[in-house]
């Protein structure tokens, strides 16, 4: 069975989209650390980062590079961190986190609950800068 | 004047090398989170992880792969972690962290202090892997 990001990028279960392409997809978190948190994943099914082929895996961190600057240029942070867990979905994904503290970063840090109007705003907002 | 890694790089700040090509360096924290956490900088000191030039950016994920595999042979880890925060040291560079739990990825943690043989140990192993 299709896991939860693939299940996102077929859009059999809803998300706020960033932006994708062949390759790869950038979606919101649903449970941001701050607003603008945002997830990019490679379109194939992966668990773990480093068996990502070489190819594939350099598509992905250009694909985050250029996600990131668009995040940097619609939310308000002194620059946009990454991280890549591992733990708990089993396939790669990095987040991008806008980060104006180091605390920003932190994964124990309480996720924020958003309306749906929120996340709508901030997707628009990101995604207009990649036009 | 230079900045501290850049310093470790020529050599003039002593550091525990696990590896380096012409356009990339990697040695132990020295304030490691856990055992084995290691960081990896483009020799070039550039602030910001994502206004690193396209193909330098691309190196720098391709030999801190290559690091992350060596780091997952030598040192007991579900995973190795990825993290690139960015508002300390003024010159781009990637944690990796050997993973058990998600809480090994919280820079909250206290950091490690290791004895100067224990850091030979665990860079010598790392890099034994790199042959």
């Amino acid at each position: 069975m299709a896991g939860i990001f693939s299940r996102i990028i077929s859009g059999e279960i809803p998300a706020h989209k960033i932006a994708e392409n062949e390759y790869c997809f950038a979606f919101l978190d649903v449970k941001p650390l701050v607003k603008g948190h945002t997830l990019v994943v490679p379109k194939q099914e992966i668990d773990y980062l480093f068996d990502i082929p070489e190819d594939l895996y350099n598509e992905l961190f250009s694909f985050a590079k250029v996600v990131a600057k668009a995040i940097h240029q619609s939310i308000p942070c002194i620059k946009v961190g990454m991280s890549v867990i591992g733990l708990e979905v089993p396939h790669a994904h990095i987040h991008l986190v806008p980060m104006n503290s180091m605390q920003d970063l932190n994964f124990s840090n309480p996720r924020l609950v958003l309306s749906p109007e929120e996340y709508k705003e901030i997707a628009t907002a990101i995604s207009s800068k990649l036009a």
